[in-house]
C-alpha cells in the first residue's frame, strides 16, 4: 500500500529538547555537590523520574517535580528551601524557552509535505507542547497534531482508528527507538529512526528488543523524502 | 438544528474534583500556620497559581509545583525540605484517588447516550485526565474524549472542526460558567450549566460577564434528558 500519512515526533526529531533536559540536569548535579559531594544524582534522579512515571507521566512538569523530591532525598531534607526555588525557576525556564528547530526542518517538512499529509505525534505535557508548536512557527505544516501522554502500541491504535488511518499506509518518523519505531512497526507500520545526538535513558531500547525489519535509519532528516519514496 | 452532539465535562461535573483540592489546601493552609501564623495562604496560593498558568496550565501537577512555590514564599524560604516532601506527598495522593463519580451520572449518562453521541470534554494534566477516565468506567458511554490544554472559544472551534461539529448541534454541559458555557454560547452552540457546591475562585465567571441566552442552568445531572428535549 503506498504511503498516505506521515507521523512526525516533535522533541528532538524537529527541535531540540533533551539537550535542555541535560544541560538542567547538568545544573542540578552542580548544586546538590556543594550539599552532598559523594552522591550519584544521576542515578537517582533517573530512579525518582522513573517511579513517579506512572503519576505524572511525561514533561518539564514531571521532570521539575522529580528535581525537587532527589533534591531533598539526596541531601537527607538539608538542602535549603532556597535551593529548592531555584530549581523551580529552571523548571519555568525551561517551559519558556524559545522553540530551537534543528538545522533543515523547514525545508524537509516543505518537501515531504507536498507528497503526504504530515501529522505531528509527540508525548509530554499538553500545555507545554502546544505552546511549543505555536513557537515553532510550524503549525501550518501539520494536516493534524496528537499529543499523547504515552507512545505504545494501544494509543498508536488509537490515533489510526481516530483519523481512519490504516496502519500500511502510515509511516512514524522520530529520535527514539522506544516511542517512535518499535509500537508502530508492531502495529504493522513502517518508521524512520533519525537519531538525535543526546537521548534520554528511557526512550531507548535494547537492540535485542528492535524489530528486524519495517523500518530504516537516516542521519539527517534532509534525507526523509528520499527514503519516503523508496519504502 | 436539533442537537446531536453533547459534550460533558468531567472534573465537579461526572466525578468529584475541587472538593479533592480544597482538602489539599486545607492541609497546605495547617502546615504553613505552624510557620506563619499570620499569613494569608489561600490569597498567596490564588496568585502564585494565576502567575504560573501560562506556563503550566492546568492539573494537579500544576497544582503541587505552585504549592511548592507558595509554602517557600509565604515562610521567607524559612520551611524545611521534609514539609515540602509532604507537599509533593499530597500531589501523589490527589493523582491516585479513585475517581468518584458524582451521585446518579451513569443513569444520567445512559438516558442521554441512548439519544445523543456524547463527548467527554476536560481539561488539565492529559495523563491524569486520562488515568481518571479510565478508572471511572465511563470510558464506553463516550463517542470521543477531548482533553484541552485550556478551554476558551478557539479551543472549542478547534473540536468543532476536528469532528465535523456544527456549533448549532452541539450542547456543552459542565459545572464551570468560564470554561462550559460562556465560550460555547459565544459560538452558537448551547449549554447546560450544573452547578457544583464547591467552585475553584478562577472557573467563576461574573455575572455581567454571562450570556444573556442560549444557556439553562440545571441543579443535578438527572435532569439533563428532560433539559436536552426541551432546547
Amino acid at each position: 500500500m503506498p504511503i498516505r500519512v506521515v507521523g512526525l515526533d516533535g522533541d528532538d526529531t524537529l527541535w531540540h529538547n533533551e539537550t535542555r533536559f541535560k544541560l538542567t540536569q547538568d545544573a542540578l548535579r552542580e548544586l546538590l555537590r556543594h550539599h552532598v559531594p559523594d552522591a550519584d544524582v544521576d542515578a537517582q534522579l533517573f530512579e525518582v523520574e522513573m517511579k513517579n512515571l506512572k503519576l505524572y507521566g511525561y514533561g518539564v512538569k514531571a521532570f521539575t517535580l522529580s528535581m525537587v523530591e532527589t533534591a531533598i532525598q539526596v541531601t537527607g531534607g538539608r538542602i535549603p528551601a532556597a535551593d529548592l526555588e531555584v530549581i523551580l525557576s529552571w523548571g519555568k525556564e525551561m517551559l519558556q524557552a524559545p522553540t530551537e528547530l534543528l538545522e533543515g526542518v523547514e525545508e524537509s517538512l516543505r518537501d515531504v509535505g507536498r507528497r503526504y499529509d504530515l501529522l505531528l505525534i509527540t508525548m509530554g505535557d499538553l500545555f507545554d507542547q502546544e505552546s511549543k508548536l505555536a513557537r515553532s512557527g510550524l503549525g501550518d505544516a501539520f494536516r493534524g497534531v496528537e499529543i499523547l501522554s504515552e507512545k505504545n502500541v494501544d494509543s498508536y491504535r488509537a490515533v489510526f482508528q481516530r483519523r481512519g488511518i490504516d496502519p500500511e499506509e502510515f509511516v512514524m518518523v522520530g529520535n527514539s527507538l522506544r516511542f517512535d519505531v518499535a509500537p508502530v512497526v508492531a502495529l504493522g507500520s513502517r518508521a524512520v529512526h533519525v537519531p538525535f545526538h543526546v537521548e534520554w535513558q528511557h526512550a531507548n531500547l535494547a537492540e535485542e528488543l528492535l524489530p528486524q525489519a519495517g523500518w530504516r535509519r537516516i542521519s539527517h532528516l534532509s534525507e526523509l523524502g528520499q527514503v519516503l519514496a523508496e519504502l
